[in-house]
C-alpha cells in the first residue's frame, strides 16, 4: 500500500509517519526548504513512542521515498493526504494537479482544521473522490480522525476511509454535517478566546491557565470526556437535572465570550513572554518528548485499567527485562 | 484538626473524604434529607481511589461526626468549608450564623464556583476569615483548588489555606484577581456553550462530542494544558509565530459563541437522550467508579513516568502481591 503525503510539516509529517509505522510505503510531496529534516525528526518522534502502545510488534517499517513532483507522489497512491496551510486558493491548486485517476479511485483526504469538504471541492474535478480527514497533533499519537464527506464525496469512499483509518490504530469519526472547523476546533476556539481574555485582563497567566487544566477538569476529559463528567456531577437525578441546574449560570455574564479578543501585538508579546517563562529553557523537541511520553503513559494505564493490571504488569515487565538484557 | 463541613453534597463530601483520609476530624453540618446515606457514598469512593495515589500509606483516618446546629459544626474547628447550593443569600445567611470567633482564626471557606469572595463577604463581620477555595469534582482525587481571597481577606488566611490544602495532596492556586466564576469554569462554560450549540444544530451527538474530546485534545491537555500544547504546536518558530498564524481564525464566523444558546426544553432533552444513550444502562455509580479508576490509573502513570517506570513497577507488584496474599 502507498501513502502519497502533499505537505509534510508537523501533521503531514505526522501522517507519514503514522503510514510508514504501519507498514505502508509512503511518497512525499513538499518544495519547502528543510521539508526532509523536519520530516526525520517527526518520524524519529513517531519510532519512539508509537510502539509502546501496542503489545504486539508493528509491521516492518514501509519505504519512505521524496517525489519531485506532485504527479510523481500519488501515482499508484492508495491514499492521498494534503497537509498544506490553510489556504484555500493553494489547496484548490494542488487538487487540480492530481491526474484524473491518479491513484485510481484512492481518497484524497485533506487535513483541514477550518474548510467544509465542499468549498475544498468547488470547481475540481475528482469531487466524489475529496473529504476531510482531520487529525490532531501529535497525528502518530492521537487516535481522533474528523472524517467529513461533502454532498459530493461518493458514499464508497468514506467507507475505504474509515476502513483505512481504522487500520492505521486511528478513531475516525463519521461527522453528520460539514460546518467551517468541524466540531474539535470549535470548541478548542470556544476556550481559546477565553483564555486569551483571562491573559490579557491579567487574569491568570498562560502556566497558571495551564495548571487549572492540568490539575483540574483535563484529565476528568481524557477519560471521559464533557458531557459524561457532567452527567456524573448530576447524581442520581441525571442529566435533566444538572442542565436545569446548570441553565440559568448561562445567561449570567461570566465569560468574555461575547466579544472577540483582538490579538494586539501586546497580547502576543506578553503570552509568549509568559510562554517562555513556563518552559522554562526546555527546548521545544524536549517538550515534545515529554508530551508523548506523558501520552503513552495515559494511554497505556487506561488500557491497563480496561484490560486488568495484572496482565499489562506482566506484558510490561517482559518487555521491561527484553530491554535490560 | 477538626473541619467543619457545611453542606455535604457531592462537593461538601467529596471535601469531608478528603480531610477524612488525610487524617483529619470532620464535622458534617447538612440538615437536608439524605445528607448521611450520600456522604457515605463518597467516603467510601474516596477509600477505594486515594490511597492508590501515594505510594505511602495515608494516616489513620480521622472521626466524622454530624452536627445538629452550625454552631456545633465549627466549634473548636481548623477550618470551615462551606458548600451549599450556589444560592448568594443562603450563603450569607450562614456566614452570619458562624459565632464570632468560633474556630479561633481558621479560614472560612466557600466552594462556590461563581461568586466572587468580596461579594460573599459584602456585610460578614469576620471578612478577614473569608475566602474562596474553589475545588474540582471528585474532589477527594482532583487535585487544583482556586484560591482567591477578597481585598478583605487576612494574608495570614490566605497563607493558612495554602499550606492546609497542600497537605491534603491538592494543588491550590492562588488566583490573582477576583473575576465572577474565577478562572476554571470561565473556560468550561466557554466550551459547554461550544458544545450546547453543536448538539441544538444536529452537528453532533454528546456521546461523539466526548470521543473527540477524549480521543482527540483531552490527553494532550491533560498532561500539559492548553498553551504548552500550543507551543509545541508553533515547533521551532515558537510561540510568537503559532499566535501570528492563529490570529486572523479568531476573527472567522467559526463558532457560535457571540450569541448564548437557549436552553430550551426541546434542547434539555436531546442531550438528556443522548446522554442516556451514551451511558448504555451504566448507572452514575457505575460511571463514577469508572471515572475514578481512570484518574487514579492518568495520574499514577503520569507520577511514573517522572520517576521511571521501573521503581513504580516494583511498588506496584509489591502491593498487588500484598493484596493477593
Amino acid at each position: 500500500m502507498k501513502a502519497a503525503i502533499i505537505g509534510a510539516g508537523v501533521i503531514g509529517g505526522g501522517w507519514a509517519a503514522r503510514f510508514l509505522l504501519h507498514g505502508w510505503d509512503v511518497a512525499i510531496f513538499d518544495p519547502s526548504a528543510g521539508a526532509r529534516s523536519r520530516l526525520r525528526t517527526v518520524v524519529e518522534a513517531a519510532r519512539r513512542s508509537l510502539p509502546r502502545l501496542y503489545d504486539a510488534a508493528l509491521p516492518d517499517e514501509g519505504g519512505l521515498s521524496e517525489a519531485a513532483t506532485l504527479g510523481e507522489a500519488v501515482e499508484g497512491a492508495d491514499w492521498i493526504q494534503e497537509s498544506v496551510s490553510e489556504d484555500l486558493a493553494l489547496k484548490r491548486r494542488l487538487y487540480a494537479e492530481i491526474p484524473v485517476g491518479a491513484g485510481g479511485d484512492a481518497p484524497i483526504a485533506s487535513s483541514t482544521s477550518g474548510f467544509k469538504p465542499s468549498t475544498l471541492a468547488e470547481g475540481f474535478a475528482q469531487a466524489s473522490r475529496l473529504l476531510v480527514c482531520h487529525p490532531f497533533n501529535p497525528v502518530y499519537l492521537l487516535p481522533l480522525v474528523e472524517v467529513v464527506p461533502s454532498e459530493r464525496t461518493a458514499a464508497a469512499i468514506v467507507d475505504r476511509a474509515m476502513e483505512v483509518l481504522e487500520s492505521l490504530g486511528m478513531r475516525p469519526l463519521r461527522v453528520r454535517r460539514e460546518i467551517d472547523a468541524h466540531i474539535a476546533d470549535r470548541l478548542l476556539e470556544a476556550m481559546w478566546r477565553e483564555a486569551l481574555w483571562l491573559v490579557r485582563d491579567g487574569v491568570a497567566t498562560t502556566g497558571e491557565i495551564d495548571a487549572v487544566i492540568r490539575y483540574g477538569f483535563g484529565p476528568r476529559w481524557a477519560q471521559m470526556g464533557l458531557f459524561e463528567s457532567y452527567r456524573i456531577a448530576g447524581g442520581d437525578a441525571g442529566m435533566r437535572h444538572f442542565l436545569a441546574q446548570f441553565g440559568p449560570a448561562l445567561q449570567w455574564p461570566w465569560s468574555r465570550l461575547t466579544d472577540v479578543p483582538e490579538l494586539s501585538d501586546e497580547l502576543i508579546e506578553t503570552i509568549a513572554r509568559q510562554s517562555d517563562e513556563q518552559a522554562a529553557g526546555a527546548s521545544v523537541q524536549e517538550l515534545e518528548q515529554r508530551r508523548d511520553a506523558n501520552l503513552v503513559a495515559i494511554f497505556r494505564a487506561l488500557k491497563a485499567r480496561d484490560q486488568g493490571v495484572g496482565e499489562v504488569l506482566n506484558r510490561m515487565e517482559a518487555r521491561l527485562t527484553s530491554q535490560t538484557t
